[in-house]
């Protein structure tokens, strides 16, 4: 699995998210499969302990590239235990709730958890200063949703939580450079490839240079790869 | 790898596709890696030759349960090769070229290849009735993208085609169950859990059934992912 091929990545639906690993996290009973999830996919972090940018590097083996997203149990905190509602803080700032909070569906229709987005602010309630870091924060009800039964209750030992930046541009499968990191004019043709061949030439302020020529820079093909195996 | 845990699955980028993809397939020159990849993630199909509800099936091990997006690597047709336009005629309609084609980019900028999007037609053009199928196109530049150079002619021999359906829903992560799958009245609380229950209830006319209750009822968690291996 460490050997995934470019483009094999965790990009769990949310129905995976909450009808397999939060599931499997709230039953405890399969230990091997737990650990295993645990070490290499979603770790355990009490991610109010932290600040939202120091939450990446907390993520493990098979999700540590993901320059997007990071998945973390959440365990209940004390005081909520206790019966007190969650704090949400940080030594920097407060995650608050945004939007309307709604189910997580499988697939047949059937609701089986809860999803909160939340956004993070720096300095206090209620005059924080909004940021780019937001959470969707996943809960699991307890059993099964039958038919003209009542919705049970959440579970609350742990909640999933998935991290990610408010991006600005789109998700990386459709990506598009940063305005920044683009230096070509801008210009996209409008037509092109009557024959074979394009027209359209680079502009003489381009800022490509011959060192960001390697052809395979970002993947090391035998690394990720390896055939023989 | 067949062997992935649930929310692995590819999930490429599109500088995954033009750079290590479609240039591997371009140059031909791994060919071991080119029948690991024709085999298991992205085979040769001149998808012309199919109706696109067709495709789906046509798509490979480590891809095969994607419900969303199919990929293949598509030859260049004789026609073409003799110096004619693409035709993307089928059996029962045509493809048709919708909004402007664009760059793909690499992380650093750089213009590594370009990108078409197509919406199938049944019929004849230009009568043909639209359908819900779309299709990215993308193509290769020849060789490197380099400053105040011209931009390098497109290589011919191969396109990347990503096939999917235009989605009356969000992407999968996100999903909710089309409009047809819920029966729960579509309410959704606007807040809960005050304590740790939820008061919501499920209307009489709710069609879930007990037939819909098993637990792990889309992952065989053994047959997905063993922890002894």
């Amino acid at each position: 699995m460490d050997d995934m091929p470019p483009g094999f990545r965790f990009y769990p639906t949310e129905e995976e998210l909450v009808s397999f690993y939060l599931h499997n996290k709230l039953q405890g009973k399969q230990q091997r499969l737990d650990n295993l999830i645990n070490n290499r996919v979603i770790p355990v972090v009490d991610i109010y302990g932290f600040n939202p940018s120091d939450l990446p590097q907390l993520s493990v083996s098979l999700c540590h590239k993901d320059p997007e997203q990071w998945f973390f149990f959440v365990p209940r905190s004390e005081s909520e235990a206790r019966g007190g509602r969650p704090k949400r803080l940080t030594d920097s700032g407060y995650w608050k709730a945004t939007g309307s909070p709604g189910f997580v569906y499988a697939s047949d229709g059937r609701p089986i958890g809860f999803k909160r987005t939340m956004v993070f602010y720096t300095g206090k309630a209620p005059s924080g200063k909004k940021t780019e870091w937001k959470m969707n924060e996943y809960k699991a009800f307890e059993g099964e949703v039958s038919s003209g039964a009542q919705l049970p209750p959440l579970r609350q030992e742990f909640s999933l939580c998935r991290v990610y930046k408010k991006s600005k541009c789109l998700r990386s499968y459709d990506r598009r450079p940063l305005p920044d990191a683009v230096h070509i004019g801008g210009r996209v043709p409008q037509h092109v490839e009557h024959g074979s061949e394009l027209t359209e030439s680079l502009p003489a302020s381009s800022s490509l240079g011959d060192n960001q020529a390697g052809e395979y820079s970002f993947w090391n093909i035998d690394g990720f790869w390896n055939p023989d195996s």
